[in-house]
Parts: structure tokens; sequence; C-alpha cells
């Protein structure tokens, strides 16, 4: 059963693995011998067998161009996660338990020829454990062969099962909002709704996930997450790595496309959506798509006054000179791509009337760092003339590090009672906390696709964002220069300075 | 100028010293070699010293029983920095330039003829220094010489200065409401209630005089701090100690005087008083004798149902053995003084309406600990059925370690996203925050009697507190036994659990 009909209540319910009803079922992964597989696909699996949270019947079927043997293919399993499984010296004995149910499937996904023979091969598996045709596809490939392979699983009768069937894919989720519609048009010939599990892994991060609970489990936050006590939110997701290996894709997308529309907009939404009062309880989706739907859209004429566009130039990260955005390998010297967005966003929303959140992310910046910032309102400011008395601030700290702190005021008795900004804080012990992909997977293994993005948020994401694309074709749209191993341009800072704040 | 005019702006400013007026004076010191003024009064003294915070012409003029030249006081106080000072070794070379403004005047303090002879020390020592007559009156003696010594303090012309004057108690102030209004009589003949300044040593708790900006400088605990959110509030100071030296006094007090009238009822209103919300400031006092004036009176046929007297047995504190209250040294056999109380207290004022307070205090309990525990409501309880989502705390921890902590309820990854309760906190570097006294007697210095009780506070605690008096007087009723190390009589649970709650 999908999340759509998971209410809230179960939600918050505690999975203990014993109450847990994962189906039998044969997971089949495009992109097999990938990146993605190999960082983190095969290793979330790995941890979910080692927690028992995979069924006990179940077979992994790994598709790929390359030659290689069932054999080969688990040594190259059992390299992927040694090398990035936190817990491999946990179960090493365990290992060759797990890799028992790996096997490999030569193929040129887009020769449609290729696919009764795997289909031969997903039939012989599940004959061989017994197990019903309950199966899943994970596209781990690059965005062109999306709508390919599904066309084919559907062509190639892969997706007429007695059982059910699941399509996991990752982003860019189209380029554009036509190239999204024409994607999600693809896609929807073979799979319905219920079936796609679109990968935002910023959903599955312990602390997003967390938001929702946060607020709602906690009647104090939950009174303060609205208008009367929040002056205006912050979401910053900066990265102090370049462009890396992806030149061309990036290059061609920019920080709108691959950070904004999806990764920043998905947790304004989790940051701002309702929560339930009752036990009449709303589902997380319907809220999150009641707050894509009241973002003020941006109009043209409004988006020089909210949008900020920056592109990293030479400078220092941590003390290592970095070379400019022009300059990396496979740029285009004149490219006007940014690597740097902040965007003031109004939500018509009656729990946010007049607050602004503010969002930015880029590359190159000072520091890794994601983390949303609820300011609250400080209507006592004015009794404390001769102090500076600063906003309380609750900071959701997501990754690298997993927090929530308060800013709080106090006196200081070591300074003679001043009164000075105490942080209160809880941090996770970071080490132990499942990766995104390990909490992912493991719902779309149960069927619960709360924390994927559906459909219509992802439409509407791309509608809001489309005009800016536009207008960031438009060579004159200000393009503004940060030197690497800053917080970003000036200009982003002006952003808040308008609105007397700052960023934390 | 006393702390009555004193705005909370003016209390909410920083004080550097540097900003600090504090008059040149002569401190006279009654009782000055008696255990308090050893253990608390020169060590702070020595402390403010340190940190420049005396004036820089001051004298201090010690009296006592015992026959000392002023060169073995000296020594004496020496002896008493360095045992109680926590900076004695950040000071060493220092001390010989602070004893120099230390001398001794031998007498009898029930003598009125010995006073013109310290009248004349007092005047000698103003005229070396060159000084106005300003002075303080420290009386740190046994309660039954408090108002000899104001009496002969006005008879032997000490208190017509033509500077200032003030005066300095310590507890007990009264033994009753008629004997606190005689006591109070007695001392107003020659001080006025602003040159009064009646110690409460838990007002100098740096925690409890954080109340206050933890309430008002923060708007999120301002919004929170009323009957909308709060569910209770509970108020302890437990003690592991039993009733040790001062066998005599405390079987005629009980926790109820001892503890509950002045430090307890004193704690209740730093919590539970109304804070400023425009630039109209309240102060502080007025507002703490609203809250006590908002106190429901507690008629005798309710004391029944809102107060626990207990007393402690036999039992076993850290694994260390040790005898109940009547076989204590000196403690009446069949004694039926209280050394546990706990009371409800309900305040009939608009910001606490339907909230109950529980205060409780006792000797011999599990732990030592002075604490302040915010329950908040949770309407959304029933949302989680499945959980056990308990409710929001903020703890502010007073002795012996500060601090402040919220608990919030958010998602464990490290346990399947359970919700569980997490605290987040902050608290000072115990070692280095300056104690009560040092405080306290700096605010006496400077003429600022915020935190000191309040005639009007002291005589509104009595009257409340006087019909349970009364009622402890009738041996029937209950006495509940407890055994040493433990919170207290299971009755003090059955106060919490009527209503639904229990002690944090």
């Amino acid at each position: 059963m999908g999340s759509v009909a998971r209410s809230r209540d179960n939600c918050l319910k505690s999975h203990s693995p014993q109450a847990l009803e994962v189906d039998s079922m044969t997971f089949i992964l495009f992109g097999a011998t990938g990146d993605l597989a190999k960082r983190k696909i095969f290793p979330a699996l790995y941890n979910l067998f080692l927690d028992k949270k995979l069924p006990s019947s179940f077979s992994i079927v790994g598709t790929g161009r390359s030659n290689l043997s069932d054999d080969a293919f688990q040594i190259y399993v059992e390299e992927s996660v040694k090398t990035f499984s936190r817990r491999f010296s946990q179960g090493e004995s365990k290992i060759k338990e797990f890799l028992k149910t790996v096997r490999y499937h030569k193929m040129d996904v887009t020769n449609s020829d290729g696919y009764d023979q795997l289909l031969h091969a997903i039939q012989e598996g599940e004959a061989e454990l017994n197990i019903p045709e309950n199966r899943l596809f994970y596209l781990s490939v690059a965005p062109e062969f999306v709508d390919v392979i599904a066309s084919n699983i559907n062509s190639g009768g892969l997706g007429s099962t007695k059982g059910w069937k699941r399509l996991i894919i990752e982003k860019p989720f189209g380029h554009d909002l036509q190239s999204a519609q024409v994607l999600n048009q693809k896609l929807t010939e073979t799979f319905n709704e219920e079936e796609i599990y679109r990968i935002d892994h910023y959903l599955g991060k312990p602390m997003i996930q967390n938001l929702e609970a946060l607020a709602s489990a906690n009647p104090i936050l939950q009174a303060l997450w609205n208008h009367h006590y929040v002056a205006n939110v912050q979401i910053t997701a900066s990265e102090t790595v370049g462009v890396e290996e992806r030149a061309h894709y990036y290059d061609q997308s920019g920080a709108i496309r691959d950070m904004f529309q999806n990764h920043m907009l998905q947790m304004l939404m989790m940051t701002a959506m309702q929560l339930p009062k009752t036990l009449n309880i709303a589902k997380t989706r319907q809220q999150k798509i009641k707050i894509m739907k009241s973002l003020r859209p941006l109009q043209k004429e409004f988006i020089h006054s909210n949008v900020i566009r920056g592109q990293y130039e030479a400078g220092k990260i941590q003390n290592r000179s970095v070379i400019g955005y022009k300059d990396e390998p496979d740029i285009n010297a004149a490219s006007v791509n940014d690597t740097f967005i902040a965007v003031r966003v109004w939500i018509d929303h009656e729990l946010w009337k007049g607050v602004p959140f503010y969002l930015r992310t880029g590359k190159r910046m000072s520091k890794k760092c994601t983390r949303i910032v609820i300011e609250f309102k400080h209507p006592l400011k004015d009794v404390y003339t001769d102090e500076e008395v600063i906003p309380n601030l609750l900071v959701v700290e997501i990754s690298p590090n997993e927090g929530i702190s308060l800013q709080l005021n106090s006196k200081n008795p070591l300074n003679d009672n001043k009164i000075e900004p105490i942080f209160i804080n809880f941090s996770t012990n970071q080490k132990e906390v499942p990766e995104a992909y390990e909490l992912l997977l493991f719902d779309a293994l149960q069927g619960d696709s709360t924390f994927f993005a559906h459909w219509e948020e992802v439409e509407l994401s791309w509608k809001w964002v489309q005009p800016i694309l536009e207008v960031f074709n438009d060579e004159r749209f200000p393009l503004h220069f940060y030197p690497a191993g800053t917080m970003g341009p000036a200009a982003s800072n002006h952003l808040l300075e308008d609105d007397g704040f700052k960023w934390w």
C-alpha cells in the first residue's frame, strides 16, 4: 500500500523490526556497476540486511553493460560494501550470506530485445525462491535512459506482474517544466503514480524526516511554528566542492536545477507544511502540495528583487587555492551558469503571513552545511536598549552534523550577569545515523512513499521555477561573482538586509 | 537609591565594573567571628575586592564577643578567605591589601553602653579615610539579637548619619506572622523599608536571578510562560543533609519555616511573576507582591488536601546508613516536626488560571537539588497512541548545578526513527559562577535591593503560611514518614497524581 493512504498517525508509529512486513520481492537494479550503486545502494541494502529489514526471500538482479559473471559481480558488490558501508566491520561474516541474494544480468538497456532475457532471469529467480512476482525496478542510470527503460519494461512484459511493481528513479526529473511533463507522461504509461518512487535524497536525511515530528510532537514548538512568532526562515545548503566531474551536466543545469528546484523546495515544503491539530490527520503530501500551491508566483518583474544568481571565482577554501568556475575543465569560459542561488520566497498561507523564507545554495562556499534556521520575532527588543539582545533561533542542523539547537538569551553570571546568547543544543552520534539511502530504500521496500517526491510536488516546483529559468536564459540578468570560500555574493545579504535581517 | 526606584530597564543593563559607582562606606559586621561570616561574607567581600567592585575607600569593622586584636582578626579573615574563597589562589598577593580594610571591635551587642565606642571607632575610620558617613550594618547574628542591635544602633546614634545607612539581616524573619510583624515594627524605628536588605540567599542564586531575564529576554519563552501552554510548575529544593547542628532551632521551625515560607515562596514569586510587555515597565517587586496577593488562601479545610508534611526515618543515602529524625541528637523523640513539606498552590491570576504549582522541600532526600520544572500542556498526546510521547519540559537547574534544559520529542534515527525524548541543555561552568552572597552583597553595596525580600513579600508569605502553621500545631494533622534517601512520602506523589501529573 502506498504512502498516499498512510496517515500521519501511522507515520509517527514506531517501526520495530518485528512488526514489519516487507513482501518477498525481486530488486532489479539498472546501472548496477555505476557510481551511485557502488557508493550508496549496495551499502544501504547491506545495512538493511544486517538489521533484518530485508524480506527473508529477496533477490537482487543487477544489470549493466559490462560483461560480468555472477561471481565477479558479487566480488564487486562485496568491495562496494567494504568501502562504503559504515557497518562492514560489524558483520564481515554476514557478507557471504548477503551476496547469495545477488545476481548479474548483462544487457544494453536501450535494446528492447534484451528485456525478454531479463524477464526470464527474473522469473527464474522467482520460481527458485518460490516468491510472488513483486518487482522493484531501480533506475540508477543517466537521465536520458529513464524513459527508454520504462518503455521497455512495459513492452517487454516485465511490468505485467501478478504481484506488485514499483519504480525508483533518481533526479534529475526533467530539465524544465515541459521536459518533466513529457518524462512523467512516458513513465505513467507503465507505472501509475502510486508505483513511482522519485528519490530526493534530502527527504531521506534523518533531520528532514524529523521536521514534522519535531513540530508536531512538541506542543511548545507547534505553538511557535507560525507567523505570530516566526520572523523569518532561512534554509541554507552550502557545498565546498566545485563542479567536479559533472561539468557538462552542471553547466546545463546550474544550482537552480541541480539543487533549488528539488532539494531546496522540498526542504521548504517540509519546514512550512501545516501540522495536524486533531486526530483528523491530514496527509504529509497533501500538506506539502498545499505549501507549493501557496508559494507566491515570481512574476518576471519580481525576479530581479527576489532572486540572486552567483558564480564562483578563484579563491581559497581552508587555505587551499581553488580555481574559478569558468576555468574548470569542460566549462565554457563564457558561461553565465549559476553555481549559487539565493531566493526570497513568500508563502500565501495563513500560517506564514508576512514571513519571508530565504533559501540559498551554492558550490565553493566557505563551509559544507545544510541547515534550517527559524528566527523568532523579538517584540521586546526595544526594552533592552543597552543590551545587544539577539533574536531567539531554532536551528536544525541537517548535515554534515545532525542536531537541534535553540538560541536563548540568558544572564551570564561569569560576565556581571550581562545578558548574552546561549545555545542549548542536542546532537546525535552522527557516525551511527543511517544514511538517507538506507531510510529511503527501506521505505520503498515497504511501499511507503511519504518521503519521496510526488509528481504533483515535482510539477508545481517546476512551474514555480520556470520563470526564473527563463530569466536566467537572458544574459542581461545580473550574475554576481563571489570568491570561492565565501558564503556567496554580497547581493544575497542585501536580500535579507532589505527586510532588516541577516543570514545566521 | 533603593531598588524600589530601579526600573526593569535598568535591572537588565549590563554592569560593567567601570560603569559602577559604589559609594565609599563603612561596612559594620555584627557576628564577625561567626560561621556565616567565615564561610560566606569574608570570602564574598574578598572576591568583590578582586573584581574591583568594592569602593576605593572602604572599611570593614567586625564586631564580636571574642577578645581579638586587629592583627589577630585579620589572620582570622585571611584564614576564612583561604578556606572558602574559590579564588584565593588567584590573588594570594592581594590578600594583604584586602586585609588593610579590616578592623575589629570587641563588644557585647546586648549592652547599649558599648555602642558609643563602636560609633567612635567608625567615626575614627571615616575621618582617617576622609569618607562620608555611609554605613552598612550587617547583622550576622542569632535572631534574638536582631531587634536589640537595631535599637542600640538607634539609641547609640550610629544611625544618625550625614550619609546613608543600610541594614542587612539574615533569616529567620520572625517565627510566624505576629512575631515577624513585631520584629519589623522594631526595625522600622531605626531603618525605613528602603534601608533594610533582608537576605534570602535563594534570591542570590544566579539562576534565580536569571529567571526574569530568561522569560523576558526570550520571546519564545515569554509566549509560552502562561496557562495556555503550561500544564503545571514544580519547584523542588531537596537536601541530603539531616538536621545537623541546628537541632534546637530546626525542631521549632520545621521545613515550613526554614525553607517554605521564605525560599520556596520566593522561588514561586520569581517564577510566576508577570513580565513586562511594553516599555512601561513594572517593577520586579510589585510583580512579585502581585503574585503573593493572588495566591489562593489555604483555608483550613483545604490544607488536608493540598499540604503534605513528612518526617524522615532511618534510611540510606548514597550507601551510607543514616538515623531517623527522632533519633538525632537534641531532637525530642516525640517530635512531630516536619522535615519535608509539599504544597499544591493555585494562583488566581490571569496568567496562571488552572495551573497548579507544586512545591516540595525536605531534608535527607535522595539527592541535593534545587530545580524548577515547567511542564507544558500536551494537546496532541492523543495523536500518538502508539508512542509514549512525553510532555515538553523546561528545566531550570538552580543548584548544585546551574543550567537550562528543554525536553523535546524527536525521532531517533538510531532507533528506527522512533519518537523519543531528547534533552537540549546548557550549563555554566559551575566553579566559576559567583556565589549568592557575592551577588547579594554587591547589590547591597550599590543600594540595589531588587533581590532582597521586601517587607510586604515577607508579611504576605507569613499570612499565607499562617493557617498551615496552625494546622501543624494540631498533632492530628497527618505526619507522613519517609525513609531517608527517598524523595519524600508517597503522599506527596498523590498530590500530583490527583491532577494527572507526576514529579519530574
